[in-house]
């Protein structure tokens, strides 16, 4: 038995005890002054715990469910936002108008349910709460309190243990409210591993996984958590639902693939059943540099067209690979690697660099899977979202979007994207800032690009916002109009609400609405997320 | 330009012209003989065309809509039935009662739009057809007439084009109601193939095998044709509904999701983007013989589990690799071959053998992906379905039925499935039949095992088909208990209703009835499939 680990952080990427260190900052702060061409930046600061001013807290809960609720400073503070930038400026600027009433921490999938009869008897608003590391919004409550009589962050970290381990079909039952490392702990003394890791890894849930549909380790082939879903269970304001345990089926429309991507509006996830994989054993892999972004691009068409699936396959543009420390600035870098549990893979890896080469590429010079360019892309991955809370307060609008595109399209698309991006933040922040792109996951037929932008804004928090407002929506412009999706796996939330609106079928979302009501019908559960609140 | 190929034949398997040969017929006649130990036959016959006497059609369409639609027999009577056991009992018996009132061919996407407000005028109900290869009732009009003023099969034969072929995404547009050879056909000059094989393939459209969750060719990793569905378009009596050409999302729920498998109750799909393969240059396969069927199951999930993924792996057990010709009847057989477009197999091949001698598997001398008995059982596989509209003349019942299970429990639930099935053939037709099992597709979780049953049967056509009821009814509720799914990739349809209700949470049909309102408002598109037809 390990010992708990620290509480998450109420503001901020991580637990208690956890932020990027005084040289990973001053390092930060000296690219972004090489960048903006000054060394004045703003100082915010985020406003202490104990200072921090609550709206009221309007519910109390029956004795029933008092055990596992609460409406302490901390539980509320630290509910109010997710990770996405304005989470961050607003959290900076000691804005928590938006704090649930409420905090529940249900034990059981009974006390869930009690929960959700509690919340339709006061005609609370139910936020379902993993590990809160949304960038989408997808956990804040905005505006619910003028809508709501109360509001609820239900947070499943008390479901979270692996129930059963099968390792003869290698897969697991696992409570939604683990997060990752816990996960993966719990399976290890079986030799058998989930191989998810999403950046949030550490402070990610299963089920937030699931309910967002996030994008894990394998670049290729197992992108998804949507494919290792073999069966789940979810708590809905009408009932339970729970779906059999198959490794396929083909009756009906898959009911698992109504509630994967669902964000908390139709049920409370509470466990699934995981296919899981062997620990590799076999690993070949390397940086590929390249003499262009769209050269590697080529590459990794022609990787997956080849029917190669390699577990990693990330290409990183120029200005990517030389801002996180992989490359010079002159090439694109491909981080490539193959695994298996069971035979060697030098030959698919021999073949993945022949198509390489015929794009330019040529493998770093002493690479390997966990060395030179590839590590160091490795480690700025890991740690950058710690740097966040410090660069907001500096006044750096700095952020990620990310979608998908087919082949045939994505020259064109990325440019288009790239200029709009640029273009946006010299409009709005008065001065060039940086964009940069790598491939995070890819499929035969197209890739998953993600692009990080940097600009240098207005100090104040209310400029901050309306200027990463007017740059996010720039790009997500040009995404929708290039024939791109508004995310690949950072999920909708409430943030990409008006373009993930025209990207949908307006008839898909009407027949989404309708299983809504069905399955929530007083319309509690993470309102605004996906579609619209039902009148209060 | 190639000629037309004949119609489909109104009543049996294929088009116009073919049928088993009087050696198959003969062989087949010898095999039951020797199997149910006399040679004393029924010899019921199909009435011919003229012959059938069907109900009056009550559907006159307006001027706009009678250039597409038909009543004339051959078209009613052959969009009566599909090919299920008792659509070819019943149409043996020259019972076309059910047959529909008008026969629609629309020759575009405005003139389904049209034939759908037709529909809703008159409130008849709309069969959407494709091939009619369903063996599950899926197109079968079974009590319709009496719910309904008026029953139209909604042939999507004219909607038959390759909009477009994408060669850098590998991707294309094609309209729903192709046939598979039309599909090959119009795609090889390209260099690509869906590879996309039901045993259907001559006679099924793309549109009824997205309806389905068609299985196809590659017996892992792209098995249903639902990974194959880059978008989809389909006319709902609410509208048109188009889903964004994507190589993935992770915004919402996947709205393709809902329409694959929706068996034609939401929706009428007219086209879509399918992903393509480059055609396999490099092979590598053979036969492998076991011991029993259990070793070269547990051969199976070895290589899954490998993270090896052969294009076919399909294993036979002892009886069924006899019956086809495949075996000796004292080993089980497995049927494995990998195929690459752009690297040697040879590797994988090797590996895979090893995971098979582990399990006592060897393979077949002087074996081949096209020779020895992997050849033999292929052609027992597609020349098959010619047989049944002889072999239930002769009062056999034969049928098939499909699941998939997870390995922890795949032999107990083997075991139980084959014995409720055993006695129930001995309890209904009063002498042991025969049930084989082979596996048609597999997952490193689980299986897709694949029943196969012959029974003699009195010959009165009430008879067979009580007799059959029966007999799948026990069948079917094996699965269910043991565990499995009532389909792998045959559909739902009519005949599944019972334990498909079962197998699907509750509130997930609710929530698919709920969708289904919303798009099908009057409750038209084939009712009785999937859920409860509205009131009429």
């Amino acid at each position: 038995m390990t010992a708990e680990p620290p509480r998450l952080k109420h503001f901020g990427w991580g637990r208690e005890g956890e932020e990027a260190s005084p040289a990973e900052r001053a390092a930060a702060r000296a690219r972004y002054a090489k960048l903006f061409g000054t060394d004045q930046f703003a100082d915010l600061r985020p406003p202490p715990l104990a200072a921090l001013r609550l709206p009221e807290a309007r519910l109390r809960p029956p004795q029933a469910l008092a055990a596992f609720c609460t409406d302490a400073l901390y539980d509320r503070a630290a509910h109010t936002y997710g990770k996405s930038y304005p989470d961050t400026v607003r959290g900076l600027a000691g804005d928590y108008q938006d704090a649930p009433d409420l905090v529940a921490y249900p034990p059981s999938e009974e006390a869930v349910a009690d929960l959700l009869a509690f919340a339709a008897d006061r005609r609370a608003a139910v936020i379902p709460f993993g590990g809160g590391s949304s960038v989408v919004g997808g956990v804040t409550p905005v505006g619910l309190r003028a809508r709501y009589p109360g509001v609820i962050a239900l947070d499943l970290s008390r479901l979270a243990r692996v129930r059963r381990i099968d390792p003869v079909s290698r897969a697991a039952e696992i409570e939604a409210g683990i997060f990752g490392p816990a996960l993966e702990a719990a399976l290890k003394p079986s030799g058998l591993t989930l191989r998810h890791f999403p950046q949030s890894f550490a402070y990610s849930t299963l089920g937030g996984w699931i309910a967002t549909r996030s994008g894990g380790h394998f670049a290729t082939l197992f992108t998804h958590i949507d494919e290792m879903v073999e069966s789940l269970r979810l708590i809905t304001p009408a009932g339970p639902v729970e779906t059999r345990r198959l490794p396929a089926s083909g009756a009906g429309p898959q009911p698992e693939r109504l509630f994967i991507g669902s964000e908390g509006i139709l049920g409370v996830i509470t466990r699934a059943f995981l296919r899981l994989h062997p620990r590799p054993r076999f690993r070949a892999g390397g940086a590929v540099l390249f003499p262009d972004f769209f050269a590697a691009a080529r590459a990794v068409r022609d990787l997956l067209q080849a029917g190669l699936y390699p577990a990693n396959c990330r290409i990183l543009d120029e200005a990517e690979a030389a801002h996180t420390g992989a490359g010079d600035g002159r090439t694109a870098v491909m981080v490539l690697g193959f695994e298996s549990a069971d035979h060697p893979v030098e030959a698919a890896m021999a073949r993945a660099l022949e198509c390489c080469a015929a794009h330019g590429g040529r493998l770093e010079p002493d690479s390997g899977p966990r060395a030179g360019a590839a590590e160091r892309w490795r480690t700025a991955f890991i740690r950058m979202p710690y740097l966040r809370e410090h660069t907001v307060g500096w006044g750096v609008i700095a952020d990620t979007f990310e979608t998908a595109i087919t082949w045939d399209r994505f020259e064109a698309f990325h440019q288009q994207v790239m200029e709009a991006t640029e273009r946006a933040i010299r409009t709005v922040t008065g001065r060039p800032g940086l964009v940069s792109c790598r491939f995070t996951h890819a499929y035969p037929d197209g890739p998953a690009p993600y692009y990080s932008f940097h600009a240098l804004g207005a100090g104040e928090p209310h400029r901050l916002l309306e200027q990463w407002a007017a740059i996010k929506g720039a790009a997500s412009e040009a995404l929708l109009a290039a024939g791109g999706t508004i995310t690949h796996h950072h999920a909708v939330g409430r943030d990409h609400r008006p373009w993930y609106d025209r990207e949908r079928p307006p008839l898909f979302a009407q027949a989404l609405a309708a299983a809504k009501r069905t399955l929530d019908p007083a319309g509690l559960l993470n309102p605004g997320v996906l579609i619209d609140p039902l009148p209060a």
